[in-house]
């Protein structure tokens, strides 16, 4: 291919805030058609495509069998899980020419289940596992980041069905093993699993393979000292409490305009883990209240809040009808009607500060223990914090850091099957519920996460394994005789030898030539000029600035293909084995 | 891959008509999901990768760089080139979360023009083409015959640009060799091209390619003697008349109940082709009446009076309004304000009978040349007939056969740049639009159709190019040792040497065995049994019956890959050269 004959702009400007989005953007890989909604030119198409084949190849390997579901379903599909009235607006839902209530598939359980239904009735015919490569349609409130956030998608979905949770577990590791190696494969071997919350999936144990980068979505927890990693949202939070020697007596003290646990702290010179903070939600349903007590310096993890009431909520906004005391609110002679709840964080704290449920008044000497009733439970409704202790190894080791979701795995269990009344018969003739697995990869964000992770100012480095071309032909100078001849006849035998190869024979300058490069940013560059002729050689450079030597010009094609062997391998090596 | 491990059922009820529909449904290719909307298992997805790589490959070689374009896309991208409202129902409308509407990508005109806005700006750039291969929605009212007409199905588009009319026409015939190549690769090389109408996409020269079988949708006209090849809808019609020696006076006569050509001809004795018939239609927009007179053995080609009208129409429903008389409409004396257009099978035509516009009254002897206006003008509104005129040769050479259209190309021109305002810089500094072709396949409806034209009554008979599987071993009395050993060898060695192979190796009758092959239509059948081994080999058969002889064991690896060669080969043999 020739720099010259792809369709797509380069240029210098930087154009987003977000790196992948800016070079992308400005390496001519997309364009936007809408709020979230790009066309791909063809170096992004390339890299989609090459991504697609190792998902394919790693999916077959692990005994998938790839169908295709549809992108438009009919409603019934979704009202046999419940998920047609349980899902918000993400799902996009709208009628055909026939008044039929339709929706665009965000993810295919349904489908699935729907395929497989009445074809799989014995249970000689599992464990199976089928998966697509197909177009999505989330309809996020908020796409951001070019490829990172969209609502136009292509994923790869893979759904796998069993006959005992032991079956599924091991399939499960075997999915787990192929998605490192998917990530290893496509040069990014630094992915990192992590425990998360199953959201809207329903089930039980769920992973999110995390690629680390500052503009990552999710918060995740590690710990260096014992290996473990959560998502923020699914992240047991310990707090250790020690107790004071003596026990202070509850007293009433006035804190006039004080509200704050800031404020508070200041005014009576305590520290906000000697506090106990109120936080109000409000159900999305009904707007009816629920407040949380934890201890003044954690924070409410709103997934688990959600998870336990089983219910959509948003913080309260208006306090008017709640009938309580804004700024003072305490948990001893509270009179409400709200859901009261108390986080673990508050388990062994003494003498705190907390609302007295009294305009201008706050308690101190609150300890928890003894002054709430006996029967009182604390439920696990916080935040994990940096150098918090570990629910792995249970040092206070805790790390947070960002991270972007890349992919997916979750035991999903009967939640489907059964919904959806799918069953087989067991091998001593009882009905049953298929238990299932699903595994989804976001191939656009994939490609943009990793040219989050892999680029530097001049544009991506992509690994070999996923770049668009393997190797440029940068002619310096095509109107010189001797480099044309010597770049037709290099980019010619490169070509038939199989290479992927870029060749920019345009007569532009250097400097344009080269960012042009850095852009497309194919992973090997040799460099034809006359300066180079003229020692008899041409240069072999790495977009990555790994090396950058003089080849002779006869045996140019076979350094470079070794070039590209060498690198290929370098990705390889990384790649766990398979289970 | 084991047949016992496919995801999907075989049986043998017959469940549909259309025979693909049947024979697909019946070897668990694929289920439907909703109205014209299907999953595809397995096998199907394996035919559909095949095409799908035959399609990129004829793309590359015409220069074609593989883009990606969305599923949905904003209403303003539509309503930029007119289509968001002159297209009807089957352009799916909606509305997303925010209120913007939104359409499903029905075809991509837009698309392209959007992506190569702006990044095709001088003439240098031209010309080029870009390509995907995505899903497409088009919400038909009558889905049917399976693949045959779906509303949701993956399609391969291509846009090219150019800057003149010529290099469109240079490329366009590469286009339609890579077509040529296309089908022969896919195994039906009998696919014919044929002159189309251009219909919503605009532009002027266009060809479909069509799969002669009975269960066609459209009328194509072929001439045996010249190789003139239109569709019905596009086909010029040529009728010849001659003037009787003797012209007779227009007389009014009594006909009383006689309204049909058929009963006034019966009642005075007249062939239909010496009448003149008044068919009535309306405008879908107004229902306003359009009024078109032809031979009484002709039939309106309701595609050229469209097109002519540059109107949607229908038959007429109600004549109330029309103030005609309904049966006894004619040319004379008539008094109407629809519009009254004349089909140029009256030219030349003498002595007619027609309607006096009056009830239960006709004219005799009616010639057009003399009773009408001599400014009279006329049009070419009417079908072709088999044995009429051929446009090409000028014999009554026509032929009418049914066909499936599995392809098409367009010479759009200006119509979607001047719409949507994309021009470039001409080599002397003009402004200019690129003259646009486009080039469609719809991979479903191609699987669908080699169904058709390639079956026998037991299965599909898949060309070895795009069979989900090559070659498929059926042990017969796995029970039996040798059996297994023997298959499970071969099975091994045919793997290992890259052959695509299906394994049976289930405890099934040879009769199950057998007519489960059959629907998976491996074009090469390897069968193992104990009586083949009491012979001291296996049976090497094909699906389509072509051979049957017996392999030694110890050669059947070789002699089933030979044999693989052989019939790829074969196909291969029928691959125009590229242009």
């Amino acid at each position: 291919m020739k720099v010259k004959n792809i369709l797509g702009e380069r240029f210098k400007e930087r154009a987003y805030d977000i790196e992948s989005q800016n070079l992308m953007t400005r390496g001519g890989y997309m364009k936007q058609v809408g709020n979230g909604i790009y066309s791909l030119f063809m170096p992004a198409k390339r890299i989609q495509n090459k991504i697609e084949q190792i998902l394919r190849e790693e999916m077959d390997a692990i005994d998938g069998q790839e169908v295709l579901f549809p992108v438009v379903m009919p409603a019934t599909l979704w009202q046999s899980s419940g998920r047609f009235d349980s899902i918000g607006r993400e799902l996009l839902r709208f009628k055909d020419r026939s008044g039929a209530d339709m929706v665009l598939g965000m993810t295919h359980e349904e489908a699935a289940v729907q395929l497989a239904m009445n074809v799989a009735g014995t249970y000689q015919k599992y464990p199976f596992m089928i998966y697509q490569i197909q177009t999505k349609f989330r309809d996020e409130p908020r796409a951001r980041g070019g490829l990172i956030r969209v609502r136009e998608f292509t994923m790869k979905d893979a759904y796998s069905f069993h006959t005992s949770q032991e079956d599924l577990e091991k399939y499960y590791e075997r999915a787990y093993r192929a998605y490192e190696r998917i990530y290893a494969r496509a040069g990014v071997p630094e992915v990192l699993a992590v425990k998360s919350d199953s959201g809207m999936m329903g089930g039980k144990v769920s992973h999110e393979f995390m690629l680390l980068t500052d503009i990552g979505e999710d918060t995740i927890v590690t710990c260096p000292e014992c290996g473990f990693r959560a998502n923020m949202e699914a992240c047991d939070a310990i707090t250790e409490n020690t107790a004071d020697a003596e026990l202070l007596p509850l007293t009433e003290v006035f804190t006039g305009e004080a509200k704050t646990i800031e404020d508070v702290g200041e005014m009576l010179h305590m520290s906000s883990e000697k506090s106990c903070k109120a936080v109000v939600y409000q159900r999305n349903e009904d707007d009816s209240y629920v407040l949380v007590f934890c201890r003044g310096d954690r924070e409410i993890n709103e997934t688990k809040l959600t998870n336990y009431l089983k219910a959509e909520i948003h913080p309260a906004q208006d306090l008017t009808n709640a009938n309580l005391a804004a700024g003072n609110i305490g948990p001893v002679g509270l009179e409400t009607k709200a859901t009261v709840l108390f986080d673990r964080s508050l388990v062994g704290a003494t003498n705190l500060v907390c609302g007295a449920n009294r305009e201008e008044y706050h308690f101190t000497g609150f300890t928890p223990a003894r002054d709430l009733p006996e029967n009182t439970v604390y439920f696990d409704l916080c935040k994990a914090v940096a150098g918090g202790v570990c629910p792995g190894c249970g040092k206070h080791s805790l790390k947070i850091s960002r991270g972007i979701e890349v992919g997916n795995i979750f035991q999903l269990g009967k939640r489907y099957t059964e919904a959806m009344g799918m069953t087989y018969d067991s091998e001593n003739g009882e009905r049953k519920n298929p238990i299932m697995g699903c595994y989804g990869i976001g191939v656009g964000r994939l490609i943009a996460s990793v040219c989050e992770a892999h680029h530097d100012d001049y544009g991506p480095i992509w690994p070999i394994t996923i770049a668009p071309w393997q190797v440029q032909i940068c002619a310096l100078r095509i109107d010189d005789e001797n480099v044309r001849a010597a770049a037709d006849k290099l980019y010619e035998e490169l070509e038939k030898a199989g290479a992927e190869v870029l060749y920019d024979d345009r007569a532009v300058s250097a400097g344009v030539m080269f960012s042009d490069a850095d852009l497309l940013a194919a992973p090997v560059r040799v460099v034809i000029s006359p300066k180079t002729l003229q020692r008899g050689c041409f240069e072999l450079a790495a977009r990555d600035k790994s090396f950058r030597e003089d080849i002779s010009a006869e045996g140019a094609c076979e350094a470079v293909l070794a070039k590209i062997r060498e690198l290929t391998e370098a990705v390889n090596a990384k790649v766990p084995e398979r289970l």
